[in-house]
């Protein structure tokens, strides 16, 4: 195994099923996010996953544990990232479950079928494109602000490539929710079901977590919050649940 | 003072400046809804404030004692309501502050002219139009349904009667909410902050408070959850602070 990993990656255990993540740490590591949202997914058996923007592959590789998903598809437009999660996937010989793509969400339509797939995830960046940005160009600043992907890309991708009826889970930054929400009904993509996340229960929400369905009906349900802490550092029940992988959101 | 009071109809305190309300039992009487949104609303001193859909008065009779605005109009298309109203006003010799108009919202631009107010409130009816309705027109129907008002009424309505940069303060059901995002975006009402109502921490939110700015740039400030009760019968320290008039939310 040692010769799937490069000079400056680690490999780290995601305390799910055994399986195990290749990263870089002066690259784009995964959070909490990520964690959130690959609990909060729900996929039908057999089903048919698309992630966008996979990054390292997090999502795939969590969702691979997690569910009875037939196949998970990854997309990334950064090489070394997409070349990352393919070793991982080998890696956790789960190369009959995960297939990681390498190329642009925007060109969605030309890599994939129309209504091919049943569920879609993605943790997008969060930040709109900031002109004073050093080097927009780096891999971190590519994952965390729209510099290649904005969430309209996101939305208009998920329209096409989602069967009607189909979700879209996504995790977000909650001062972005009002934008959001808009742009997902403009594609015709309906707010079910939502929670916001708060690190304790009297402070502001850092995360929210969105399913929208391709033609839905126009009720959102609007579910209790995860809050993170009961404690400084100690989890409320619900999370500490989730981290030890004995329930989900 | 009894000859203000018709019969049916019944005196209560609000436990705010010594004022009271005339309400009918048999109609539709406030609830906990209006005293969120009267106490979530901002008011710059001198403002000029609009309640649409004031109904027997609630509001504007709980920013009198709450804020330093100078002038709050209510506007109220029930005859019975806004009679109810106007009798409140006088009741609590508000007439020097407070001005009921009989008058519906869809016709507001008639009513008052562009850009006259500072700030706008509304505690809608929270329920589509349901065509089962045994009763449509009868008042308590009025003022849950949408049957002479929809939500779009309100953002229109707001759109042209509020000044650029004023706000609109809303009450409505969580379930609304992205159709309320979308419709208020759609008028270029930008929402900028909002907070989600619980019953307890682990319940789904009864209740949504928004803010909305004209003209406002895109960030939506998404503020700590509001929990009624930390355990059965027994506010939090915020929501007995509320009640008792020593806070705000």
């Amino acid at each position: 195994m040692i010769n799937m990993i490069k000079s400056g990656e680690r490999i780290d255990d995601l305390q799910c099923k055994g399986y195990s993540i290749i990263q870089n740490p002066k690259g784009f590591c995964f959070g909490i996010d990520a964690v959130f949202l690959a609990n909060y997914v729900r996929v039908k058996p057999n089903a048919r996953v698309l992630d966008l923007g996979t990054g390292t592959g997090i999502i795939p590789l969590l969702l691979a544990g997690k569910t009875d998903a037939r196949e998970i598809v990854g997309l990334e437009i950064q090489e070394e990232s997409a070349d990352m999660a393919s070793r991982s996937v080998a890696y956790n010989a789960l190369e009959n479950r995960i297939k990681i793509v390498h190329g642009d969400i925007k060109r969605a339509a030309e890599l994939f079928s129309a209504a091919s797939f049943q569920t879609i995830t993605c943790n997008p960046p969060y930040m709109v494109k900031q002109e004073a940005l050093e080097n927009p160009y780096a891999p971190k600043n590519i994952a965390r602000h729209e510099i290649l992907c904005t969430f309209e890309d996101v939305a208009k991708a998920t329209a096409y490539l989602v069967q009607p009826g189909g979700s879209l889970y996504l995790v977000h930054k909650p001062f972005r929710l009002a934008e959001i929400i808009y742009t997902l009904k403009k594609y015709k993509l309906e707010p079910k079901r939502m929670r916001l996340i708060h690190p304790y229960v009297n402070k502001e929400p850092s995360l929210v977590l969105i399913e929208a369905v391709r033609g839905g009906g126009v009720n959102l349900r609007v579910e209790p919050p995860v809050i993170i802490y009961q404690e400084a550092g100690v989890y409320t029940e619900e999370v500490g649940r989730m981290y030890r992988g004995e329930g989900r959101l």
